[in-house]
């Protein structure tokens, strides 16, 4: 089924009707805000100096098929993966024992950690957590049997995509219906004939969950009381804005929540927490508003993901200063913890303790293997074992990535350059690395994208479908809100995950389910 | 009220205040479509190949204050006026005779009626009309005594910015109100305390028209039966796209019309008539759909109103072959010319027939007078008479403005430059021209305004309203359906309308009432 879907799609196009296509996607984008700030390497100096432009965000042509059994799977699962998260973070101990052997290898790790340790110190005065998260899959195609479910990464920080991801699910939706009663936007497919891609509610799900840590803060615990709000951290010259602005439109009108934007470098120039009041309220100066103040109840971290992005000292005191604070962190330094590879490896490793079953005692066993259906097999490196093995073998290794556990920290390399790869570094930083066995993607999918400059590319891609998850838990995991809904498809030229030279583009994309 | 109004009207903005309210409008309107494409000068050569850039509309940074007794009459008048210019322009004697009159010294006229006897010659074969309209208006202010509503021009063609003015009342409203509970975003001002401007249903009032048209025109009249569409023919490379992109994506989505925008350089090759069907429909060929065909029921122009558009006889071929079809016109080229400066003249001629009362025989005599209020008086100066002694008298030049009849063709001459210019011009020629009694907008109204480079400029302004209104009639001038609703308040620099330096901008605005 996989193999003839693709055989045959998506159709070809005549220049008159790629030309209508590409013009009513880029005029759609920016009447609906699937828009990005354009690099600013795409524009000449001096020319944008007050960075007004815009350009639609790279987006498919055509919605790409997924199998519907994936699909569905991936969404039930995902209330039991937000549990799992939950209560991997709230095993400070355990999570402490992984983290403290990648100390050594992974600086970033080890200042998150630091930071925890700090804030631990003097103690937590919020027990409530966030997680706004997004488990990312792959369809795994294998000859003769039905597609399976195989987990890329899951994200515990900063998850992207919901606001624009929703929107493109509604252009690929009016294109199939457009016009109304005579839908020829498209030539005729039969994947086309009743089908549309399914719902896609990232938006209200994301804001849902910041709206449960809203209320559940209660009441402000400074005197006077103050209003209160949730604080989007964000990186300066944020390019991704208009994702972000989809759910904080959503907050403020559909739940009359007062938010603002902070750039992570303004943090503690706009907001303090009172020494003299032991509860530690964050309060929030508007810049533009002298005299007004704002207890925040939510910080929402659309910044400091990443190790790039701690410039100096200053932003590991900002870090801290949010942690210690009564705000409810989306997520806590501990949750961003858990979302590293490492701990994925762990999980997922054939191998040894059976963690996953630890986590998940009180489930139906039959949940526990359907969410270890998801793990791709993946290796520790630390120390002779399996993993050693599969990876040295020039036969085996053919079957795997190896991934660095730090972000940003190298690209990933592919089957028959992992052995030559681990011989030519350190054993000791063989650690540094994790060892997955390949995914395999219809081989043939197709998609014809359109990027953000307006370049037309049309070739073999693979598909990526990111599932949205947010929960709301109490210092012993209990949850208060565990909600799903909502997903992204992402569409890479295949070319970018082999490794080898990026084929220049990635893209938001939908589903039609087959 | 007025001057006391404007004497601390916009409120100080500090720096941090300008920021705020400057990015977080850049970004709205993008997030929102409240944009356009930059104009090709704003990009430089090579860099924007594929014409993917857009950026904010000019806005101006607060709502202007308006005058309700203005605002409310303007709206009370819209139906009156709809059906005013649905009766002249079924009147044809009595437009031929004003419209002969102006050949020689307008061209475009010429040509324009050259293009209704051609098709009058063959006969027409719709009875149906359409008008969009925009009455555009000046608060006439006057020391002491209550601003009165002056009417600027009436457009019967391409009535532009209702897509885009009504979110400019939407930004202007969540700024008043946002964050919710606490609005902050906006300095306090007496003004914005339980105000918002008023609703701005254009998008739902000129969608209304178009749609009635649509539903008016019936049965298909091919054989077998096509189905049907209203056409948008607009112009190559229209920067100002979004604007009408929510006209269309309104038809689509609430009336669930078909509609295909169709470069006016494409009528030719992309529409047909069939010669053997005397009906005339006319048939839309999608080209991105070889095979599809649609018959059109409605011919929006958003191109073909001003002269340089015309630029070989293929274009005014192509305007005649869409005039003898069955396709209702929005506007017929009769109700094009009945928008012309020079009948608003004779309209608003204090001497002489009184011809406004003959239009409106059957109307309540009240109803007239209040329509007539509107009109600043204008002269005509092709021969001796009231007019040339008003404009060649350098003191009561003063009090007038003269503006060209013809589109494009000049600046218009402002007060003490009129007499001078008048000599310098061939007696003949003056026909050409309208001499109208200058309007005084409140002296000292200010605003803030983003222009769509990001440049904001703060000075003295003149605000024009517009209200929209659409009518559908038949031949006899009796409405089927007359309707108004929705407003644009368009804020140019005090210095644009002095004739001399474009002081750089004209923005959007909305309206807040006193």
């Amino acid at each position: 089924m996989t193999d003839s879907i693709f055989s045959e799609y998506p159709p070809g196009l005549s220049q008159a009707q790629q030309e209508y296509l590409v013009t009513t996607i880029k005029d759609w984008a920016i009447q609906n805000g699937l828009a990005v700030r354009p690099p600013p390497a795409a524009i000449p100096d001096g020319t944008d100096l007050h960075r007004v432009l815009a350009t639609n965000a790279p987006v498919t042509l055509f919605p790409s098929p997924f199998p519907a059994v994936c699909f569905e799977e991936a969404k039930a699962l995902q209330t039991v993966y937000n549990q799992l998260y939950a209560t991997i973070t709230c095993n400070e101990e355990w999570l402490g024992r992984v983290i403290e052997d990648l100390i050594d290898v992974d600086d970033f790790v080890a200042n998150l950690w630091k930071t925890h340790l700090e804030v631990k110190k003097e103690g937590y005065v919020q027990p409530l957590s966030l997680g706004l998260f997004r488990s990312d899959y792959m369809a795994h195609v294998t000859p003769g049997s039905t597609p399976s479910l195989k987990q890329v990464e899951f994200n515990t920080i900063s998850s992207s995509f919901g606001g624009l991801s929703a929107l493109v699910r509604t252009l690929h939706a009016e294109l199939l219906m457009s016009p109304p009663g005579f839908p020829i936007s498209y030539p005729p497919h039969h994947l086309f004939e009743s089908n549309i891609p399914p719902e896609n509610n990232a938006v209200e799900t994301l804001s849902g969950g910041l709206a449960a840590a809203h209320t559940a803060y209660g009441m402000s615990k400074s005197t006077p009381a103050l209003p209160l709000c949730v604080l989007f951290v964000v990186q300066d010259g944020e390019r991704n804005i208009f994702d972000q602005l989809a759910l904080s439109k959503h907050l403020t009108q559909v739940h009359k929540i007062p938010v603002f934007r902070l750039p992570s470098n303004r943090i503690l120039n706009d907001t303090l927490i009172p020494s003299s009041n032991s509860s530690r309220p964050l309060i929030y100066h508007p810049p533009h508003s002298p005299g007004s103040a704002f207890e925040v109840t939510t910080v929402y971290l659309r910044a400091y993901y990443a190790p790039d992005e701690y410039k100096s000292s200053k932003d590991w005191t900002a870090r801290v200063h949010l942690e210690r604070s009564a705000a409810i962190k989306c997520p806590t330094v501990l949750n961003q913890l858990s979302g590293c590879k490492k701990i994925q490896q762990v999980l997922a490793e054939p191998t040894g303790p059976d963690h996953l079953s630890s986590f998940m005692s009180g489930s139906d066993p039959a949940v526990v293997a359907r969410l270890r259906e998801t793990f791709a097999p993946q290796y520790d490196l630390s120390s002779d074992g399996r993993g050693r093995e599969l990876a040295l073998n020039p036969e085996t290794a053919m079957k795997h990535v190896l991934k660095p556990q730090r972000e940003g920290g190298g690209n990933n390399i592919y089957k028959s350059e992992i052995p030559d790869f681990l011989r030519s570094i350190p054993e000791k930083d063989w650690k540094g690395w994790v060892l997955m066995e390949l995914i395999n993607p219809a081989p043939n999918a197709e998609n014809v994208a359109l990027r953000n400059d307006g370049e037309v590319l049309r070739g073999k891609v693979i598909s990526e479908l990111g599932v949205y998850g947010t929960i709301l838990w109490d210092s012993t995991g209990k949850a208060l809100h565990n909600d799903q809904g909502g997903w992204l498809l992402r569409t890479k030229g295949q070319e970018v995950n082999e490794g080898g030279v990026a084929a220049g583009f990635s893209s938001l994309d939908s589903i039609l389910l087959y």
